[in-house]
């Protein structure tokens, strides 16, 4: 766990600032590019270079079981975990056809499962067979909660020996935002019904039950909810914890950042509560769909890249802001300038 | 003027139902891929295609000056219009980066600059040294007027010879947003201060100035502005007229098109008075920052696909949008279906 405290570089205000410059130079009308400029300049900045980059992207798929699921929580059964892990390994899923057209590296881990799959291109690092029902008993233990965290910082690992220019984490977990809303709920101290969404498709109905299920979860847990790590380990999923120790660790490791929807930001938002100094290192690909995103945005002071009404998981949200991002870049560092272009400036 | 007029296909009912039932088969929570759907379904009727494709884009940029710049209406001087045209020529403007990002071909063509730019690679259609002053006199004689719209009627004929799969038109005319505020007032009878903005970066004062001049011109042409193409002849540009020729040209071919900002939807906007058919073949690229836009995509009914803050014109949000739309494709094209990945379906 002591790792996970350890410092977090600062973005480079040299590179910053000479990013800033730039744009400023480039054959336009200041901020006419909007967000694409400031995504240029953040970029510059982390990466610590005047030609800020996007070639080499890493995606990492999460996949556990909940045992929340137990409580009729979603909208698909339990056993749809395993079975798009398996859709995952063969290349079939949005985030495959996704991360193809990007030409991204993606890998699928198990960190937790109700039963692993026999596929030799799934990564194995199991903290159990799925989490316990949080209503009832705390979702995992100390030690399991160590080791999905350890997952998370090992795809980090891999990320960093492969010189990637951004880390992607995705998830996979059926009810996995009910343990998600749950955590918002404790960390933001926010009313349950405001984040309780419908997840892959719930009625109103189920959505109330669901939001039920985790009032009462909040209630049998209150006295021990003290800390972010607590939250995590009490009401949290193994890819939830997996996914904050990689966004933390690779933030340790000067490896931008982007966060996919609500589950990711939900990761993201616990990361930052660990050890604030990794939210200078993440990008947000999209606003999803999922009701209680907005209000974990806000606490995030994010401004996501896209907002095309998704509500999908597995990276896909952020997978699609990487063009953006790519273009964000080539703007930046092929556009001719004002002079270079005999181009007059404003009057 | 009469092929204007000439009928508009229909989407095709039969492959929008198929593509539609495909999206549902899809292993992922119907609807989870919010826009994407839409727009990879949208496409597939439009395209008459069961795998909808985005491979094969034509982006034609006209350029033209405007008479009104002389009222003091624009951030930048009027020979940046030629400057930038240059520019595009050189291949170092926004567009150029990006067009060479989605391996777009590339044109410019000049309209109507106020003096012709000796390159061999700008297209010249010409329908005058700019335009008149139109708080004076009307912007463009009828003669003209047909000279820029069979200009975008031209620039389609070579994106429909060469097979293209999306036609994106742009635009480059300093003091040309206050031509498409002023259109858009007279053609949805809206207020002048709500639909005039900042341009390439005025002050308010200047913007209040610029919504003066534009009020002045509506009371001298209040007798004449009675039909679409009396509002583009009247207060139009080149490139506006061209732009919207090109819209309507292209929907009677069956080519989709990809609309930028303000001023291309102010020619959609007209186009859609002139051929109200031809709206069905239009995307919309962006949201721009500019004033007036929010109120013409509402009277176009218009779901822009990204929302990056951006105001450059020259097709550069349209732009930014074709990886979107091409993910969109790859995504309804090559997923799984549930029955051929084995997974459950909701419950």
């Amino acid at each position: 766990m002591q790792t996970l405290f350890l410092p977090i570089p600062a973005p480079d205000a040299g590179f910053y600032q000479r990013a800033l410059d730039r744009q400023t130079q480039l054959t336009k009308p200041p901020g006419s590019l909007g967000m694409l400029e400031q995504l240029a300049v953040k970029l510059a900045a982390l990466q610590r270079r005047d030609e800020p980059r996007l070639e080499n992207i890493h995606i990492s798929i999460f996949a556990a079981d909940h045992g929340i699921a137990a409580e009729g929580v979603s909208a698909f059964p339990q056993a749809v975990t395993a079975e798009m892990v398996k859709n995952f390994a063969a290349g079939g899923a949005a985030v495959n056809v996704l991360a193809r057209q990007v030409k991204a590296h993606f890998e699928v881990v198990d960190v937790g499962l109700l039963k692993p799959v026999d596929l030799l291109n799934v990564i194995r690092e199991r903290a159990g067979a799925g989490t316990e029902n949080f209503k009832i008993k705390p979702a995992m233990t100390e030690a399991q909660l160590a080791i999905a965290l350890a997952a998370g910082r090992d795809a980090v690992a891999r990320a960093v020996a492969a010189q990637a220019d951004m880390f992607i984490g995705g998830e996979m977990g059926i009810a996995n935002t009910c343990s998600a809303s749950a955590m918002t709920a404790a960390l933001l101290d926010a009313p349950v019904a405001d984040i309780t969404g419908a997840g892959t498709g719930l009625n109103d109905g189920q959505i109330r039950h669901k939001a039920a299920v985790i009032a009462q979860a909040l209630q049998t847990h209150r006295q021990r909810l003290s800390t972010p790590l607590a939250v995590l380990q009490i009401l949290g999923g193994f890819e939830i914890a997996a996914l904050a120790a990689a966004y933390i660790s690779a933030a340790q490791q000067s490896l931008p950042v982007l966060v996919d929807g609500f589950i990711s930001s939900v990761a993201a938002l616990v990361a930052g509560k660990i050890n604030p100094d990794c939210q200078a290192w993440f990008f947000y690909g999209h606003r999803s769909e999922e009701k209680g995103h907005q209000r974990v945005l806000d606490a995030l002071a994010a401004e996501p890249i896209l907002q095309l009404g998704m509500r999908l998981g597995e990276a896909s949200g952020a997978v699609m802001a990487v063009p953006v991002l790519q273009m964000a870049c080539r703007l930046h560092n092929e556009m001719a300038t004002f002079s270079q272009a005999h181009v007059s400036g404003g009057l």
